[in-house]
């Protein structure tokens, strides 16, 4: 029992023409004309094969298949069907379309599992229209407000508890999502890497153990703005000298951590901004990502001293907020473990890896347990027109979970 | 025969009051209402004292002085009467105000000289509405095309030369500002510091002996926007890494040239410039000043060849643009020379130095000997409104003005 290559490029391609900008890359924002269509498309492919389906108070969208024992809880395959604006075809949908074919599969070969199966379209992962990121996950865990339905807006300034309405969806049930608590038994989700690292070496899956932890400042480093022709280098607080070589020693700490961790500058402002004027002002951002929580927090601990310790010999002040953080999370030993198995006993070149992105997956291991399995990006390109993954590949993972699938399901 | 202290504060008081944004320092830009009260200001104190007053074609104020031979070329002395936006009240007025107290003085000691004398509001120095600095010097040695009015306008859009024609100039005329060949023995500027040197070294003023040689460049680095966690540390293409070292070692370059020579990244912008997001590329500017046109040059060729090394090491990509280039400009010495002696014979606490701001002075040594005398600006702040300078000093500044001028006129 493999995967259809030819079937899971069919449904990617298709998805991808629910698109709000066809001549540059997939924008599909939850609760509009292009999710509507998605959804119907979902919703169709799963009745075709017999799937009990439905969409929850939030938009995401199950197809279930009786198992023997239906009081069990259901083993869960899927992953996103939203996207970024002018992203890729792949991103999320390479999962969708992973869970279509499987429930292709146990259908021509009426599989009868122990547990019951379903599989997932989830809504609203990338946060592309409201800013707000794993809505759909966060609703099946219960850690959505009925107040962030209001808080978060589009850029027309429509909430997404209006979008919702707009859309079919009643906001005022929306805690209803939060149905899944000791009701599912296991939740895999095939992904896009979206890095470099398994074409890089060649594998054909990787099979994700910890997804990263992550903390986020900004800091902003306050100097003196002087005239650049009339003041002597000796006499200046220059806020970009100072800040340029901070972002040398954040880079420099994360290069000696190894083991994967990362840490970036990604936003750097520079006040007055003039040619001619010694920079007075810098703000920037620097996030810290790395499998280890402790790892994490020794960095940007390290970071805050440099910064307080080189204003403090230059004579300049700064401010430091923490944005962001987020504890990394390890994903399920046992679904690991089935996984490298079936990895080993389908032949694939496979790699145990971390995931530097957050994922659904991350909210859901709050719940269940949860394996990750990540298909190679070309280039390591994603969230752009160029993202690109083989299909090949995606028919591997997929054969992948299909076989965890039906040994944690008890086929 | 010594200025009164009363007189030049009465001046630059007066001056300051002609100003669009009065409670945000002093603005008072080229060819607008506030530009004509000052002019009806200057030609009113110059008539008082019975100069032979004009406006040439641009807008420079001129009042003369007869000499007893006026088939002598003539002894000038003034400055701008422009300012930036949100500027300080001595920038410029400093200078002007010194040419007038100086006029009151020869009217009051009924003082001959064998030349002529003159004395100069010179306008658009700062370059502040139509970003044509230096227009009023310019016009004068006839380096200002015709084009050049229509080419330069102010943000909203209108051109030099119509704003000329509606403040009563005529733009076809423009060319006569240029009446100065072997017309002018001497010139003779004041301005502030704008710069802490004086105030640091508690000097009463600075003369200038060279005003410094530029070179500005546009730089981009074109690295690869990269996925800021998924992207490992040692496959980045980081384009603000590679610039922030690149600043550092402008800076280290300049501090090693010593002798004043300053190097500046005044701007720096980051793209996409996202918190998530490996910096794909970065656009910044560098300009090194130094009184010594070899400096400039070795310097920014370092730099250059620093970059283009860094970019290959790194696999990036760069471009690279000179957008200005100014030899330094060595004053006078003989000018220097009287106002060395005279700073002496006033008892001045005098240093000789450079001036890291262009000024009109600049320009007019093209065609006649030029010196400049600088006064001590407070914390070194100017081009705003915290900008500041002694009265006391301005005084002083002008005393020794009047006497080298008397000098070179031969009083």
């Amino acid at each position: 029992m493999l995967a259809s290559i030819e079937n899971i490029k069919k449904d990617i391609e298709e998805l991808s023409k629910f698109n709000a900008t066809p001549s540059s890359g997939v924008t599909r924002f939850s609760y509009t004309e292009e999710h509507r269509k998605a959804k119907k498309y979902i919703v169709e492919e799963m009745n075709k094969v017999g799937l009990d389906v439905y969409e929850d108070a939030v938009g995401n969208i199950i197809g279930q298949r009786s198992g023997t024992n239906n009081n069990l809880p259901v083993v869960m395959v899927g992953s996103h069907f939203d996207s970024v604006k002018n992203g890729g075809k792949f991103d999320g949908t390479a999962g969708v379309a992973t869970g279509l074919e499987i429930a292709r599969v146990f259908k021509e070969n009426n599989i009868k599992t122990k547990h019951p199966v379903a599989f997932i379209a989830i809504v609203e992962e990338e946060g592309g229209r409201f800013s707000c990121g794993l809505l759909g996950s966060r609703a099946m865990i219960g850690k959505v407000a009925r107040e962030d339905l209001e808080k978060f807006k589009d850029e027309k300034g429509i909430s997404l508890a209006l979008a919702m309405k707009e859309f079919g969806l009643n906001p005022e049930e929306y805690y209803q999502a939060k149905n899944w608590d000791k009701k599912i038994e296991a939740f895999i989700e095939l992904h896009i890497e979206q890095g470099p690292v398994l074409e890089a070496e060649q594998k054909d899956v990787g099979i994700v153990d910890t997804i990263v932890g992550i903390a986020v400042y900004e800091v902003g480093i306050i100097g003196r703005a002087d005239h650049a022709g009339t003041t002597p280098m000796t006499m200046r607080a220059d806020a970009l000298l100072l800040a340029s070589s901070i972002v040398q020693d954040i880079n420099k700490l994360a290069l000696e951590a190894g083991e994967g961790t990362v840490a970036t500058v990604g936003k750097l402002q520079v006040s007055p901004g003039a040619v001619n004027i010694v920079p007075g002002k810098v703000d920037f951002t620097f996030e810290v990502r790395s499998k280890s929580n402790a790892t994490v927090e020794n960095i940007t601990g390290n970071i805050e001293q440099i910064i307080q310790n080189k204003c403090k010999l230059q004579g300049l002040q700064y401010k430091l907020n923490k944005i962001m953080s987020i504890k990394p999370t390890r994903l399920s030993e046992n679904v690991i473990s089935v996984l490298r198995r079936k990895a080993s006993k389908l032949n694939l070149n496979y790699k145990i890896m971390m995931s530097g992105a957050g994922h659904d997956a991350m909210f859901l291991n709050e719940i269940t347990n949860v394996g990750m399995v990540f298909v190679p990006s070309k280039n390591g390109r994603s969230h752009c027109p160029e993202e690109w993954t083989d299909y090949e590949k995606i028919k591997l993972g997929t054969d992948l979970v299909l076989e965890a699938m039906l040994e944690i399901a008890e086929a």
